[in-house]
C-alpha cells in the first residue's frame, strides 16, 4: 500500500528536506505541496535540486484537497501552524514540525512564544515527537509535535542520564554549535554568507532560547522534579549539523554504560567507543545521531557530545520516522541513507 | 539475486563514496574492502560517517578472496591500478576509477602520465565509461574505465554539439570550477582549509591538465578530426561539485535543441529551460548532471554550463551506473537519491 | 595637514571598508557618516568590527554639515547617488563609488541601468576612476567615478594589451569568479550562507552584466574601434576577491612583456613571473592586484589571470587611492597594508 | 631609530603574520628570515601574499647574522625553540612564540609536553607574555614567552574575576571554538578543506589540551590556590578566530563591573555593553579582543564570551606588542589596524 501525504509549507528548508527524503521512500507518495508565498510555482523553481522529481505544483493551503491525504506534514512557522491545523479535517494524521504543540502547558507556551495558544484541544492530544522516547505513543497518535532540533540533540545526550539519576541535576550545561540552515531560509544580515562565513557567534545567551521550554518540560518530567539547564547555542559557518557539548557531574564510565545500553538497539543513535566523540561532518544529510562520552580530568565530571543533522534527525527525518510509526510502516523505511562525506 | 563486489582502494574519497552509494543498493553487497595503508582498520575508523554499516574490515589487496566476487571496483591511483588489475582473475568484471584505461593510445598515455603503460591487453579491452555515450559497450564489457570527473562534465556539455557539427571546433573554451574533494584526500598545503577557504585559484593553466588527454581523444573521435580545446580548471572553496562554463561559436537555439533532444530520455542528465543555467549546490551528493544553454549578446556565440558532483556522477556514481549495466541490473538502481540542499 | 571627509552610505560594505582604511590613514579624518536607514545608530552597532574607533554617529544625509568637509565619499546605490551628488555644494571634491558617473554617454547609461540620467552636467565633469590609467585626470578632477569591481579587474588584465594592439579584439573572453561581498549587504536567498556555501553559480550570463557598459566604453576608447568582449561572472563561496581568467589570442611572451612593462612601477599592480598566476587568497583585504600571464598549449593563445579584492582595490581602496591624488597626498598613503592570509 | 629584528621560523603561519604586521610598523625592520625547510626560497614563493614586500631570502638559522639584530622573534615548534634559543647570543632580546618558556615549573613542562626541558636558565628568566597582566615585567625582560592562543583568550575572560575573588573557583568551564589556522600549517586529513568545511569537532576533550598547563599555572597563581578549570576546544570551519564561552558562578553585574574597570584603559581589550557578546567575524586580522558578559537565567551564574584572532592577538600581534615594550616603543605601534570584515 502507498500512503498519500501532503506537505504544508514546502517552500522552506524543512519542507524541501521532507521532499528529498520522501522521494526515496517506497510506501509514501506526495499528493500536495503548499507554499502560500510561492503558490503557482513548481518545486523546481523554488528548489532546483528537486528538478528531477515529478512533483505537484505548489498551491495555497486552501487549494489542497485533503480527501486524498492520509497524513499531513505541517512545516509552517509556529502560530500559523496551530491556526492551520485547527481547521484541518479531524481524521487526518498530522506531523507538525513547528513549536506549536511541543509544550504541554499553555502558560509555558505563552512564556516562550509570547502568544496565547488558541488550539488547546489539539495541544492536549499531541504527542511529543522524540521518537526514541515516545515510540508507542507516537504510533498511536493522531497528532505528533516534532521537537526542536537543538532540544532533540540535548535530549539524546541527557535523557538516559537524567532518568537513571546518575548526574547532578543542578549542574548541567549544554553548549551547542549549529549550522546556518538551523535558522531557516530567513533573510537576515548575519545569515549572509559574507557575514557568517568566517564568523561564529553565540545567540540567545543566558537562557533565552525557546527550545529551553522543551528541555525544561522534558527533563523535569523525566527527573520528577524541576530541572533547569544552562544552554548556549552558537551559529557556526557550516550549513547543516548540530554539535552539543554537554557538561555534567557524574562518573563517566557509569554514564557511558547507561547511554550505551539505552541506545544499543536504536537504529539511528550510534554510541561511539568510550572516550571518542563525534563530528557533524559524519552525520550530514542522514538520520543518524552520534553520541560520545568522555571523562574529564576532574574526577566525577564528564562530557557528553552528540551530533546530528538539524534538518534530518533534528527535524524532517524525525518527522518521517514518526510518520512511519503512525502509518504502521517500518520505522526506518526511507531513512537509512548514509551521511554525505566529504 | 545479490551480486557481490569488492572495492580496492576503499580508504580514499571515491572508495568511501562507493560504499555510501552501495549501502543503499538493493542488489549489490560488499564482500571485501582493501586499503593497503589502513589494512586492519574498520571503515568506521577511517570514515566515521559509515559507522552505522556492517562492513568488512579493510585488508591488503593480497588478502582479498576474489572467488566470492562478481565485480571489482578499483579506486586506486593510476599506475597502481594497472599493476593490480593485470593480476586479477581474468573472469572478474572490473570498473576502474583511475586514469589507467581511459586512453586508447599508449603513446598518449605516456605523454600525459609520464610512464609506459604495462597492461596493454587490458587497455585494448577496456571500454570508456561515459555511460550516456557508451551504454551498449559498457553492458557488454569486462573492464570499464571510469572517466575523469572534469572530462565527464565537459563532455556532457559538448559531445552532442560536436557530433552534430553545429559549433566551430577550433574555438572551444572550457572554463571550470571544481570543489576540493576533486583533489582527493591528499595532504597538500593549498588544500588545507585555512588556505583554500577564502581562496580560489586556477591550476594546470594553459592546457596541462591530464583530463585533456581524454577530451582530445573523445572529441576528435566524435568529430572525425583533431579537436583541441582550451581548458582552465579552478579550485574553489566548496567540497563537492564541478561547474563547467563552456564557450562555443554556434547558434544558441540550435545548440539547445540538440542538447535537449539528446538528453530527453536520460535519467541523470537534466537540461534546464533555455537561458537558465545550473549551480553545483543543486546536484550535491547526487548522480544528476544539470545542463543549461544561454545565448551570448554576440550573435553566433553561446555558453553551455554543466554541473555535477565530482565524487558521484563524476566518479563513483558513474562507476555504479556502469556496474549496474555490466551486471544486467536496471541502470538507475541505487542511484536516484535527490541532491542534498542546503 | 589633516583633510576632513564625509562618507555617505556608510552602513554598506563599501562604506565600512572606507572607514577601515581611513582609520589607518595619517592625513585623513572622518567628520561625518551618513546611513539613512540606520541614522542615529553608532557604527559600533552597525559594524561591531569598528567598535574600537571613535567615529561620528550615523546621520541622515540632510544632517551632514558639509562646511567642514574637504572631500565626500559617496557609497550610495546608483540613482540615489546622482540625486544626492547633484545637490551637494559645488566646491566639494567627490569620489563616487556607484555606477552613476562611470558611463560617458547618457544613452548607454539608460541602456544598462534602465533610467534616464538626471545629472548630466556632473556626468560630463566626472573622471573615470581607474587610477593606473587616469592618474593625471583624477588628480585634477572634482568628481571621480569609481569603477565597477569586475570592470577594474578585467581592465587590469586587458587594457595594456588592447592599447598595444597585440591581441585579437574580436576574441576576448573574460570568465570571472567573485566573492559574496561583491553582491553587497543585500538580503537575497542565494546570498545566504546555507545556500552559497557549497554553491557556485554563474549570473548575468550571455552579456547582461552592467559592468559590460564600462568595459565596452573603455576598451573601445583604447582600441579606437568597437570592442565587445564576452563576460561571465560567477559567484563563489568566498567573502572577498575577484579572480578573472581572460582568454585572448596573441603571443603569450609578447603579452607578458607589455604587461610587465606597463605595471613595472605601479605600486599596487604586481605582475607574477611568466607562467605563474594568482589566487584571491593572496590579495585579501589589500589594495594589490596580482596579474599572471600563461601561454596556452594552442599556439597564439594566452590566458591572463588577475586577482584583486573587490572591496579594496575593486572599490573602497581605489576610492581612497583616488582621494589621495585629489587631495595632493602621496597616492599610496594609508593603502600599503599587506593582504590577510590565511 | 629603526630597530632590526629577525624572525626564526618564518615559513609558518605565525611567522608570516609577524611579517604582515611588521611590514606596517614604522620603527621595526626585518633583517633576517629563517625557515630551514624552505631555505633559499623567497617569501613570495612561500607566502605569495607578501610578494609586494622587499624581504630577505629565507635562510637556515645558522646563516642568520645576529650581530645586526636587536630582537629575535622565534616562531619555531616547541623543543626546537629551546634548542635554538639556548644557542643565541646572550645579549639578544627574544620573543618566543612557542610553548617552551610558558611554564615556570620544568616538571609541569614535562607533564604536558612529554620531554625534559633542557634550557632551564632561560626558562627561569623568561617572562610570561600576556601583555595586559605582565606589562612591566615584559618591558624589562630579555626573553618573553608568548602565550598559547587559547590560553590568552580564556585568561582575558577570567583573570580579573579570579583575582577579584568573585567567582566560584571550582566551577569554571571554558568551552571554546577555534579556526583552522590555530592548528598551524600542518598537513593532517582533518584540516583539509574537504573535511573541515562543513565539519566542527571537539578535540583534546576531557582536559588534555596543553594550554591547560598555562591556565592551571596562571589561574592558580592569581588565586593563590590550585585552580583546575574544565576546558573543551572545538575546531570550526573558519580560518581565524577564537571564541571562548566561559561558564562561571558569580553575580553577572558584579563580574561585568570588574571586567569593565580592569580593561577600561586597555587599547586592545574592548568590553561590550552588559548583556552583549562578541563574534570572531568582528576581530579578524586585528589585535583586538572583544569581551562580553551575560547573566544566565539561573541566579548567580554568568557567561563570559571573549573573541580574538588566534594569529594576531593570540600570537603574532601579542608578540609584536611585547616587542614594542621591550624596545621601549609605544605599545600599540603598528598594531591599531581595524579588523577585516566582511
Amino acid at each position: 500500500m502507498i500512503y498519500k501525504i501532503a506537505i504544508l509549507g514546502a517552500s522552506g528548508y524543512t519542507g524541501a528536506e521532507l521532499v528529498r527524503l520522501i522521494s526515496g521512500h517506497p510506501s509514501i507518495e506526495i499528493t500536495a505541496l503548499s507554499g502560500n508565498s510561492k503558490a503557482g510555482q513548481s518545486m523546481a523553481q523554488v528548489f532546483p535540486h528537486l528538478r528531477h522529481l515529478d512533483l505537484p505544483i505548489l498551491t495555497t493551503i486552501e487549494d489542497v484537497n485533503f480527501n486524498d491525504v492520509d497524513l499531513v506534514f505541517c512545516a509552517l512557522p509556529h502560530k500559523t501552524s496551530q491556526e492551520v491545523i485547527s481547521k484541518l479535517p479531524k481524521n487526518l494524521k498530522i506531523v507538525d514540525l513547528s513549536a506549536d504543540f511541543r509544550l504541554r502547558d499553555p502558560a509555558v507556551y505563552k512564556k516562550w512564544y509570547g502568544i496565547n495558544h488558541t488550539s488547546l484541544e489539539i495541544q492536549k492530544e499531541a504527542v511529543y515527537g522524540l521518537t526514541e522516547f515516545y515510540r508507542d505513543e507516537i504510533a498511536a497518535a493522531r497528532v505528533v509535535a516534532g521537537t526542536g532540533c537543538n532540544a532533540a540533540t540535548a535530549q539524546f545526550a541527557l535523557r538516559p542520564l537524567i532518568a537513571a539519576g546518575v548526574i547532578d541535576l543542578d549542574e548541567i550545561i549544554v553548549d551547542l554549535a549549529c549550522g546556518a540552515s538551523g535558522a531557516g531560509r530567513s533573510l537576515k544580515e548575519n545569515l549572509l554568507h559574507a557575514e557568517l562565513s568566517e564568523g561564529a557567534h553565540a545567540y540567545a545567551v543566558g537562557g533565552n532560547h525557546r527550545h529551553l521550554g522543551e528541555l525544561d518540560q522534558e527533563f523535569s518530567l523525566v527527573a520528577g522534579r524541576t530541572v533547569t539547564v544552562q544552554f548556549t547555542p552558537h551559529l557556526i559557518p557550516a550549513n547543516r549539523g548540530i554539535l552539543a557539548t554537554v557538561y555534567v557531574k557524574g562518573d563517566a564510565q557509569t554514564l557511558y554504560k547507561i547511554i550505551e545500553k539505552k541506545y544499543k538497539d536504536e537504529p539511528f543513535i550510534k554510541v561511539l567507543p568510550f572516550g571518542e566523540h563525534p563530528s557533524i561532518r559524519h552525520i550530514r544529510g542522514s538520520n543518524f545521531c552520534h553520541v560520545g562520552v568522555v571523562a574529564d580530568r576532574r574526577q566525577g565530571r564528564a562530557i557528553i557530545i552528540a551530533a546530528l543533522d538539524n534538518l534530518t534527525k533534528g527535524s524532517s527525518g524525525q518527522a518521517l520516522q514518526n510518520a512511519n510509526l503512525m502509518l504502521n510502516l517500518p520505522e526506518t523505511m526511507g531513512l537509512m541513507m548514509a551521511p554525505l562525506f566529504p
